[in-house]
């Protein structure tokens, strides 16, 4: 493939390395150097080659760079299951980093089924691309895939633990709401949550819980990850002998179903009992009546951390685990209007 | 790169064109020949060279395939805003319909900012891709990228009509919904919906009004896409003369807003009045009190749809732009439980 073909813009001539060396005011071996990292150059002739590549919009050809450095700057991106809700941020985050690495990230989706997924990999195999993110919907581990070439784990960890994988610190996430509502005066709260099958709910109750103390009224409630199970828990709590002051939720969906319930019953939020969710979804945070206060899981950041530690090992260098910490996010669910 | 390197199993050793020869009882010419569908060959040799081929797990390597047919077997997949509701399910079913034509996804999330659409383009310039998708979250046109490979819009249709758009039939989802309701006896209908500036809400409408005909209460009520607004737009057909007993929603979060008002007005869904949605939004549609009758709207399908049509007009053949008709799905919102 020539220069000419790699252009798209119909009509337009493409351009070429001459141009660039021409504007720069170098050799076209120089301009070469400058923009391919190589050779002994001053700094300052090497930015003004690439001041003038970006001025004209210079692109040079992947492949050719690919089959001279051996790389293809392209990255695998698996999900164990459909991308959704919680894949999606991590995606776009990943991408955001490794695109400002210059790589590009084929998408695969093996719907949870072994089969496609053993398809993608002889795919991205035959591909020769750089290196795997791994992600999907679940917060509990996954086994690793196996392959040798550098693979990072997003949000759904691997169960090796000489992998590398990026997590979700939900526990810092619960022990912050938990931390807020005691902050507020509120003295009786209730722990309302999700199955506890999944880790993501047991971290959680664990990181409001080392908080609370004493405040916490009762044992944590496990149910669904919904807005049904919230409405339910709210009249669980309601046939107890504790009266509570204030309810933290698992998720959003959860807290939604409590504020919806606690309305029906008569009982003001925030003013009788403040409510906290959990993921900053926004279709269930923001509808919410009174609108939530509740955790940003800041799943972009993820993406981006784990984009940039398999950029890190494809360079040859290294990276670690690591867990990033969501935020609190405060509305008028504990604050009021 | 050598074969054995596009192998990623660790220690495996990988399969080679003479095994799959050797299983199929053929000279490795003629496997060739019938992997790569070239030659004259009988079809019965050629199925047992490709089965030989699958039993084997033999990728061969794409990047020398794309060296010599001069495709990457690679299609860009541009979204002109953040992957999000609408985008996710058309970009699942391309990448089906892609897949299955062993054609991998890059992917290129622009967030609605320009320079970073032609950054994107530039880059998909440089790595040869075959052709590419665009959608996005508006049903609205958009203007036409300007390249010289093939090019498929999905939900997002082009200005241009002379493009190959893949579209959503809103009217004949909106004509459906309403026929449903005509069925049900209901004789007295409201119609609240989405901002007059989204072709989708216009188009909704308008497929509803030709079917609903003198059944149809007052003008369309135009609004947010929100449940607040569908709550509101219960209060404003309380204030007027008409006694309604169905409300056809432009969405299913107005819907939902609107079963929630009329329950607090202590007006029963569907007794007193019916209630349907658009988009059977599953957070949404499921979730409302009671659940809602709505209108599937079958991106995916949608998605396989223009993935195909760029498979054609990559092979060289032609494509036609296209509307996906979407489905009616039937819940306790109007039939009671």
């Amino acid at each position: 493939m020539t220069l000419e073909r790699a252009g798209l813009d119909r009509g337009a001539q493409p351009v070429r390395i001459t141009d660039v060396a021409a504007l720069a005011g170098v050799s076209i071996g120089t301009a070469s150097k400058a923009l391919n990292g190589t050779g002994q150059l001053r700094e300052s002739t090497r930015s003004r080659v690439k001041d003038a590549a970006e001025k004209l919009g210079f692109v040079g050809d992947a492949r050719a760079r690919a089959l001279s450095s051996g790389r293809t700057y392209t990255v695998g991106m698996i999900t164990t299951d459909s991308f959704g809700r919680f894949s999606i941020p991590v995606l776009l985050g990943a991408e955001d980093a490794l695109s400002a690495g210059q790589m590009a990230v084929l998408l695969c989706d093996t719907r949870d089924d072994h089969v496609r997924e053993a398809h993608y990999l002889r795919s991205l195999a035959a591909r020769g691309v750089d290196g795997i993110i791994v992600t999907g919907r679940s917060a509990d581990p996954r086994p690793p895939i196996d392959v040798s070439i550098p693979v990072v784990y997003a949000f759904t960890p691997s169960t090796d633990p000489a992998d590398v994988s990026i997590t979700l610190d939900d526990a810092a996430g619960s022990s912050a709401v938990a931390a807020h509502v005691l902050t507020l005066g509120r003295q009786r709260v209730a722990i309302v949550t999700g199955p506890a099958r999944h880790q993501s709910a047991v971290r959680r109750v664990s990181g409001a819980t080392a908080v609370l103390g004493s405040a916490l009224v009762g044992e944590p409630l496990y149910g669904e990850w919904s807005e049904r199970w919230g409405r339910q828990a709210v009249d669980v709590l309601a046939r107890g002998s504790a009266d509570v002051d204030a309810i933290v939720c698992g998720s959003d969906q959860i807290a939604r179903g409590v504020c919806d319930r606690l309305r029906e019953l008569g009982r003001s939020v925030p003013e009788d009992v403040a409510v906290t969710g959990f993921d900053d979804w926004d279709v269930m945070a923001l509808a919410s009546r009174p609108p939530l206060t509740t955790v940003d899981l800041r799943l972009e950041e993820l993406g981006r951390v784990a984009g940039q530690a398999l950029l890190d090992l494809i360079d040859g260098g290294s990276a670690a685990s690591a867990a990033v910490t969501p935020s609190l996010v405060i509305r008028e669910s504990t604050l009021g209007a």
